[in-house]
């Protein structure tokens, strides 16, 4: 038992560290999309979204006895990949910043599935709701940036078609 | 016009780069999880549908007469974003590597997208054809993998409780 309510404490880390990551990467991608105005506020709602997710996985610690003091050994492997991902926005262009959003929508819906097992697990109810509602906003997020592809990749190729260069952003 | 067609074949190539990372990391995976078999199993069939997804990108590349030649220029930061998220696999564990898998489903999930989008733009039904039934396969898979997620973390916590070192594998 005990070795499970680590990893439990480990995974809220890494996710309490990934949502940091997604708030510094949505905040890049806001100051690139001008062009896309739907996109650009759906992204500006999800930021909030993604602020008040870290706020609760850190209550979620806290609640374990281990709050913020320990949140800085959080990352490796989980965090070098969400840098990775959002490091695709710095070739500042929407469709590879719509291909990595969604993509890391995904990772995040992942560990919170993940979560919501091992809180249920090791009898953290009130965890594993916690983590069903970031998953539930993390999922909305990444229903609508699917439905939005088609609509963007339209959009992006008729102004590389009428100007190569408005286009990238 | 022309531009839009650059844009399909550049996003064709990546796709075919991004399929080749995954048959690597899938081999990769499948050496490391013979504690979890129905993981295994599914893993091992999505691997040869992987294979013949590549094969469909390479038929499209050659039908607009950009084939295998220019293979070697796919790449960029998509490539080096899967690398990336294969490279979790380096941790060697059941649970990082079913993340792994789980968000690179959805890149190629996102990338068939845009694909779709972007050959029907151009003109390219048969491009669109091709495309919709990768997209089918890595729909299917992400779905197993998803619903797979809660029992594989189950079984990794029990397995870690009772042996801290298999548990991993």
């Amino acid at each position: 038992m005990a070795e499970s309510r680590e990893w439990l404490v480990q995974w809220l880390r890494d996710a309490h560290a990934m949502e940091e990551q997604a708030e510094t990467m949505l905040s890049g991608q806001l100051s690139r999309i001008d062009s896309y105005p739907e996109l650009s506020e759906r992204i500006r709602s999800h930021l909030e979204e993604t602020k008040e997710q870290a706020r609760r996985l850190k209550a979620c610690l806290d609640s374990l006895d281990e709050g913020s003091s320990m949140l800085k050994d959080a990352g490796g492997t989980l965090t070098a990949t969400a840098q990775s991902i959002s490091g695709v926005f710095a070739g500042d262009e929407v469709m590879k910043g719509s291909l990595a959003s969604y993509t890391f929508e995904h990772m995040e819906i992942a560990s919170y599935t993940i979560l919501i097992a091992a809180a249920n697990a090791v009898g953290e109810a009130e965890i594993a709701h916690v983590c069903e509602q970031n998953l539930h906003e993390e999922e909305a997020m990444a229903e609508w940036l699917k439905s939005n592809l088609p609509q963007v990749t339209e959009q992006f190729l008729a102004r590389a078609d009428a100007d190569s260069d408005s286009a990238k952003r």
